[in-house]
């Protein structure tokens, strides 16, 4: 088949009014450079606050939220990493693979409507490992090498934390926060220098196809902060190619450190382009969603061949990591015939009709040496699916699920000898008293290799809120060492998330992993909630909207009943009126002991000494027990 | 003062339409008789399935959801332990303490405007123990009597668990579901006999006030479900009465088993005279709110005979549990000056700044056996209350918490010294990896009284979304054995809950409080999961809407993007369209797998055999280490 395929590019424009490109309120964009590498721009968002400090946080919404660049969607944006990939002149570029109208699920009758040109506006020509290399940043990490990437994740991960060296001096308080790691590894400073160890280990990786230059580098692994994935993507009933690249820069704009494209059904090739080019953050799909729509939905029909052609096509077009069901294998398969809810990945029923039909192993599997050798010519990360996640929490952790994560785990160990950084993908539907034992095994099991985890959802009976009963898991779990979070939408199991259920995720997920940053005591994390709780005592309603996650939602449900502007500087709020605020009189406690001086110990004592001797003499026992000091 | 008045009753007429009655789709209101106690019809949820099966579930939300019933607003809602109350003969009716105007926050030149009369249509003569008699649950449950509320809640608390056992009968599952209860005591059947020992024990709680007699008994203990409460009430800036009407009855819908009026401004009383006498659920005040209002909101004059006459007042009237500040004393608030937050407990720091102002201990210490003397007149529940509870992640088990909370362990000896039922209020704002210190020492220093917890919030970062920055601790601090969950709204720290914002707070609530149930191995608790997860198998759309906590959302999400009736039974859904099921092909492999007779364990062992054969012959080792059985 050679006829060429021109894909629609209509849906959008340059500068797309579409796409959402403020700077969160009270933000601005500002850059920090690297020292071994000075040609690093590390972004960072800049909260200014009202009494003249400010708060530095980790930024994934990328350019869009810079006013000074201009984008235009149609080219994509800059390529901050083309140069350092250049420079280690270990790649080259090569006639890719034709791209054809199955790509985008046009059927054959319907081919010659389209024109014959090559390529689209965003087409990039491929690049590939040069014959014996490695270019993938476990191989460098290996090898010593500390690349530009490594510099950049470790500038981003360590957050300016010269805001937390100066508010945060309190001993016993710092003490009694200092968290519980269950074995992380979390140092006060992240030097460029334990990021490549980090990787070197297998214990982190930065998801970076060399054909996504685009990519503004980032890590996951239980020793940085803990890291949430959005996904997107069309399917047969929905959406459009405009709808999902914008969702793309909503989700990162929210704080989706990586974003997942699942798009099924038609223009998939196409709309994978346009996110790719245009995608601050790495992209990651599952290839068998595509390969499927290629044999027209049918299972059985699937073949390594045509599998491989997928893998090549996604690998050129700069997909940072593929989740690839090679640890589902036959004889998994009938562990799951007494399940409550069967096998519920998408990924993992396609494989396991197809096992049943052809009665073969899973091809996955069998090629896994083959799949490797194409992950590692173009530094795409393994995700390794877990095809058999419970579906409900009477499923968690049963025979089938631990079967497939040991076979993982082995499955890690080739990649790892390939040098192809790899993730584990992990449940699902867990019950909170079973979640820790999926941590341990496995950290057990696959050799410290980054988990990434779908919630988990602790139960199975609140359709509409299932972003929080897996928030809670996700809290868990990333607690437990948990790299990265999946997201989940309030709109799981009944339909696909619109931008309201995106955003209700990402939120719920930030705030998920930040709480397990915070129990695990990464050092700095805490710093936004003490910004946050000084803003809040200090009556500063502005910051307080500012430094949360959603400055809008804060500013509008605050606005909702008292919207006057004076109300921002006001010592009060709508939940108790003037009279009766709590932080109000707690200030006039504070304000009030200052000035009277009688709250040493001894006044106090004194006092206590003298309600003591009252008391008992009435028989009151319990006023002898407690005592200052 | 003699001058009487009359509260202004026309907010609300009988039947008013802006009160909620519909069941809940798909519902109908089931009884369940006594045993010991014939007279007893213990309210259920039957929700009918379309296979012709049913799930029980437990129901708070009383007559409103029972159309048989007609209720007038203007005359409470039917006492139905009047009879039960009477029967045992020590409690007397007396002319109570008259309603003052300051009761409603009226203050002196509006007097005037009110006519004279004595009390208005809801007005109910009082009752209390006869002199020489206790008449609290605890007492008679120490005195070894089943009293038909001990009997009432058994049968609540079972759930008819005739569905879990026809369901649940795989021991591999039930071995791996059984839970972790940290010590909690879950009898496969709760028995009278169980709830009247674990109330003798002080373990467990029913919030009754005899001139409650509409109340539906109800228990709180972590032997038992874990329970969930939700805060309405007015403010200085919102708010009317016949909103917190509503309020009630909306939350007792979405599942509060009890419900706090934290109403501070006008008509308070009025107020609390309607939802008391038209509530299913125990009622909950902090009685400090109002007796600051008497002393127009200066908390220095406050007297301990104001208090007491507020007490008097709410006693009266009915409500269920106090929450009282007794614990807080003078020597704990120099502990709270170097605090991120400082006091963000309102009562708390009204209490605090009257200590401060007179040097004086606390009121509420001083006086609490007089406290103890009006509490078991009645059966009033202590719900003693946490002043110094943390309002920020920073603040999170410091010092002066640990300190009130081990002075809260004091009072609840002297409480229980007085047969007075006690609950233990906890925090408030905890990073993850501090929640379980709170619930062991709550449970070392209170003797196991039942813990109250509001969240704890694991993030101050938030505002928002702090239903589920709170949700996430709520869940585990209820499995690791909290008895109450305080529901959190999103609307915490920016303003007062609407009625949307009741909603979800507390479907957040139950599904916290019901993954703890789970987790702890609450038997029957996860059959409803088994229920939705087997609707979801079985493609049964109208079951797993009405099956879930919020059938209305689940519906209109889903219906979205499919409203056709046909998509009701269709066996696929818009996640991943008709072709991409992978419930669907699931089925259809378990459907393959019984057709082909090919999954046995030989036939999948032969088949592996062969392929590892083949792969050895290729060097791939991992081939060999998987093996069936």
């Amino acid at each position: 088949m050679t006829t060429s395929y021109t894909p629609d590019t209509s849906p959008l424009r340059a500068d797309d009014h579409r796409i959402t490109r403020d700077p969160l309120p009270g933000s601005e964009k500002i850059y920090l450079r690297g020292t071994l590498h000075p040609d690093i721009h590390v972004p960072m968002r800049r909260i200014g606050l009202t009494n003249g400090e400010e708060l530095i946080v980790y930024d994934t919404s990328g350019v869009y939220t810079d006013p000074t660049v201009s984008i235009d969607l149609a080219r994509g944006i800059e390529p901050i990493r083309q140069n350092w990939i250049e420079a280690r002149d270990d790649t080259e570029t090569y006639t890719g693979r034709i791209v054809q109208p199955t790509d985008d699920g046009v059927r054959t009758d319907e081919q010659l409507t389209h024109a014959t040109a090559g390529a689209h506006g965003l087409y990039r020509v491929p690049r590939r490992a040069k014959e014996g290399h490695t270019v993938t940043q476990l191989h460098y990490a290996r090898a010593g090498i500390i690349t530009p990437e490594m510099e950049y994740v470790a500038l981003r991960e360590n957050q300016k934390r010269e805001w937390t060296q100066t508010h945060l001096h309190d001993t016993e308080r710092n003490t009694r926060l200092k968290g519980e790691s269950f074995g992380a590894n979390l140092p006060e400073e992240i030097t460029p220098e334990f990021v490549r160890e980090e990787i070197a280990a297998g214990r982190a990786v930065m998801p970076l196809n060399i054909n996504h230059p685009e990519a503004e580098p980032m890590i996951i692994g239980r020793n940085f902060l803990v890291k949430v994935n959005a996904n997107i993507g069309n399917s047969a009933t929905t959406s459009s190619i405009a709808e999902e690249v914008e969702k793309m820069v909503w989700s990162t704009r929210w704080g989706a450190d990586t974003v997942m494209d699942l798009s099924t059904g038609k223009n998939i090739h196409t709309t994978r382009d346009w996110i790719v080019r245009n995608s601050p953050v790495p992209i990651g799909t599952v290839p068998i969603y595509q390969a499927l729509e290629k044999v027209n939905g049918v299972a059985e029909d699937l073949t390594w061949e045509i599998f491989r052609d997928t893998l090549i096509e996604q690998a050129e077009q700069g997909v940072d990591y593929f989740t690839i069901h090679a640890g589902l294998l036959l004889h998994h398969v009938p562990m799951t015939a007494k399940r409550v809810t069967g096998i519920v990945s998408r990924g993992g029923s396609i494989m396991a009709k197809w096992m049943i039909h052809h009665h073969q192993e899973n091809f996955l599997y069998t090629h896994f040496e083959e799949l490797c050798a194409i992950m590692k010519a173009y530094d795409i990360t393994f995700s390794l699916g877990d095809g058999l996640r419970p579906g409900s929490v009477a499923d968690a952790n049963d025979e089938a699920q631990f079967a497939e994560l040991k076979t993982l785990g082995e499955l890690t160990q080739i990649a790892w000898k390939h040098d192809i950084q790899t993730l584990i993908e992990g449940p699902g539907h867990v019950p909170m008293h079973l979640i820790k034992e999926n941590m341990e095994k496995q950290l057990e099991w696959c050799g410290e290799a980054p988990f990434y985890t779908l919630g988990p959802l602790t139960t199975d009976i609140a359709p509409g809120y299932d972003h929080i009963t897996s928030g809670i898991g996700a809290a868990m779990i990333g607690w437990y060492g948990t790299a990265m979070l999946c997201y989940v939408t309030p709109r799981e199991h009944l339909g696909l998330p619109n931008r309201d259920d995106v955003k209700e995720g990402l939120i719920t997920y930030k705030l998920a992993a930040h709480a397990a940053d915070i129990a695990k005591g990464h050092p700095g994390a805490i710093a936004r909630d003490h910004a946050m709780s000084q803003a809040r005592f200090e009556f500063r309603w502005e910051d307080q909207f500012n430094i949360g996650l959603d400055p809008e939602r804060a500013r509008e449900f605050h606005d909702e009943e008292l919207p006057a502007e004076s109300a921002k500087v006001a010592h009060f709020c709508s939940m108790c009126g003037p009279k009766f605020c709590s932080m109000k009189i707690s200030t006039d406690v504070r304000e009030y002991a200052a000035e009277q001086e009688v709250l040493t110990a001894e006044a106090i004592q004194e006092g206590m000494d003298e309600m003591s001797q009252k008391f008992q003499a009435m028989g009151g026992e319990v006023y002898v027990k407690e005592r200052v000091g």
